[in-house]
């Protein structure tokens, strides 16, 4: 495998372990360009109190900010867990190029486990490539449901 | 129909007007709980840059804000246009019960049109009713892209 795509999952997993000692569910992003980091971000839903706040929207306005612009072509987004609908309709919104994701999730993952938005008829289709470094995407998700199962 | 839904979406179509007096592709959205206005949004992806900034995503952006949380339960949204995926997904993602929109989107529409985003399996169902003052909402987005085809 690309070494550099090892090499940012391992990017988007720090942000994930983030968001998990900080009480969210972790999911963490970054979008590269030209193999710079344009745009990072974290789930912050429950500190923003914001539905908006989920890893890839915060990616994605950050690299909007960083680059000046709505367009992100050329870029490619590395997330630790499946795109839920609204993000992955962000990212073809976006025009993000290619989204590597780690976990599956069969429930709501919009790349192709539940539904795919990614390749919507008349829309720029996004390629995406799942199951990147799984276990370990997959394992701070479980970590966070075991807790939280165990707190109830 | 119920007197509330043609003054919100009068509200809905001021926004819109806004947008494109802003050269933005004019849609514009309220969010109304319990017959008052909590969150209000219009297109703004060229002046902010952002990809994000979709009339729905100001308007939910603008109504966690003013409500203090990410749940947007028993609030309502009005919005010019039936709402593209990545809408959709926060629409729904957000807890939004019901989605009230004026014009139909054949290629990106995400209430029906294109795809459904507002009844996936496993995820709340979103209650959607478009063609609310469709005429007058489909009339301002004629307006910006004959503007926008006269120009090239």
């Amino acid at each position: 495998m690309n070494p550099l795509i090892n090499e940012m999952m391992q990017e988007a997993l720090a942000l994930a372990k983030e968001a998990l000692e900080n009480g969210e569910i972790p999911v963490g992003a970054v979008i590269v360009k030209n193999g710079e980091i344009v745009g990072r971000g974290r789930n912050k839903r429950e500190e923003k109190q914001s539905a908006l706040s989920h890893a890839e929207i915060e990616a994605i306005d950050d690299a909007c900010k960083n680059l000046g612009s709505w367009r992100l072509d050329g870029c490619h987004m590395f997330v630790t867990l499946e795109p839920c609908p609204m993000c992955a309709g962000a990212i073809a919104t976006a025009r993000i190029e290619r989204v590597y994701f780690g976990a599956f999730d069969p429930a709501l993952g919009a790349a192709g486990s539940a539904i795919n938005i990614l390749e919507m008829k008349g829309a720029k289709v996004v390629d995406a490539f799942g199951g990147i470094m799984e276990a370990e995407c997959a394992a701070l998700l479980k970590e966070f449901f075991d807790k939280a199962r165990s707190k109830n």
